[in-house]
């Protein structure tokens, strides 16, 4: 079977030697993925589920932080999920990174219900009809809010084991949503950390750590700053970039 | 009667020559009121409800910041709410400010429902019995839940007009129940500021406005930063703090 397809190419993940099949016109992972990867602390020899993994680099990326992890990862659209998968051989990882090409609210059924200590996803983040529009169809579909956030959270929540921790990144904007959404399926939301470009700029994104079955109460984290007076990346982003591993 | 009791001492507000009353042993104000006074942003000639004033200072550092606004403000403390009122007319504000000695649950049917277009409030910070406990009755009442943090919002909430702003501040910890006691009295958190002495610690107080009747989504303001690196208030502190007045 091929690895790289027409108009796909191949990637660095500048960590151990990964790489990833990304497509140019089509799905790529953002910089809120990598910053998840690093803010979800995964632990050695966890079991982790990944919702809507996208090209698979939550997996990936995470895989390389912490020894022993296992995956599961969902991601509905079969042609993204097919390409997360050759991502997952390309880099021998095939006995611990499971792509599944399946709907994230089928998870629990498939791999069991509170299977897993970890689970991370970075969601749709806009509203259907609103916000971003992209001319590929997998791009608009994994953007779009085909599942509520509430159904999405609790498709998470399904298979977290209680004392679980659940890792979002989503934009700051929608904080109080995202709350709701996990504390109605009983994940309290604990550690937080907002994402700014600069210290005087606004935060963009947030990233919320929930425990399931936690007690209300919130750890905050500094500001995450991105970016330094010059425009380049901070030191803490270029540590989670990888480049001073 | 007596402007300035024994134990007590006036203090420069340091803003258009007004002056405070305070208790060195028992009340005094904190940085976290001089946030708030800013943060709320006050307009000229709108009705202002301060709920648990303490010494006066919201509605003392308000009045001089937008012209031709009224305050009705609640202690139930009946000498802090004295100490408050000779405070007001000590800088001739009686005309403006109304110091009730009254509990803040009753302050609907005194002034009015839904009577005025900004509520301020810094509201008790620890749950009962535990967090700070101090020698004096006066400061210890006021830093109990006696009333909770639902009450305290309902009680806010009902004097406050349809589409009238609600501005808080708050311990960051315990942000997601502030938004909770503010939501179910149907005041929706908008825009938001999270404080950190600098870039690089963790937020420990909030500011919160909240608008009655609105609709979810929260707008964030860049971090305020209280401190620089030499341990001194930054340029926006010293703003705020009224030096560069």
């Amino acid at each position: 079977m091929e690895t790289v397809r027409q108009g796909e190419r191949v990637d660095d993940l500048q960590r151990g030697g990964l790489r990833i099949i990304q497509n140019e016109q089509g799905f790529r992972f953002g910089t809120d993925a990598v910053l998840l990867a690093d803010f979800c602390a995964a632990r050695p020899g966890e079991r982790v589920c990944d919702m809507g993994t996208g090209t698979g680099v939550l997996p990936l990326l995470i895989s390389a932080r912490a020894a022993g992890t296992t995956f599961d990862a969902f991601e509905i659209q079969e042609d993204v999920a097919d390409m997360a998968s050759r991502s997952v051989r390309l880099n021998g990882l095939e006995s611990r990174i499971h792509i599944h090409a399946a709907d994230c609210r089928e998870a629990a059924q498939m791999i069991g219900y509170e299977s897993v200590q970890l689970v991370v996803t970075n969601p749709p983040y806009t509203k259907g009809g609103a916000g971003l529009v992209s001319p590929k169809q997998t791009r608009a579909l994994s953007r779009s809010e085909e599942v509520s956030l509430e159904d999405w959270m609790t498709a998470c929540a399904r298979v977290l084991q209680n004392g679980g921790r659940l890792s979002v990144v989503f934009p700051a904007p929608r904080f109080l949503q995202l709350c709701d959404a996990m504390r109605v399926n009983r994940v309290e939301p604990k550690r937080i950390r907002f994402v700014a470009a600069r210290a005087d700029a606004v935060p963009k994104l947030v990233l919320v750590e929930g425990k399931k079955g936690g007690k209300p109460g919130l750890n905050f984290m500094p500001l995450l700053l991105t970016h330094d007076e010059n425009g380049g990346f901070t030191a803490e982003m270029r540590r989670i970039y990888g480049e001073t591993d």
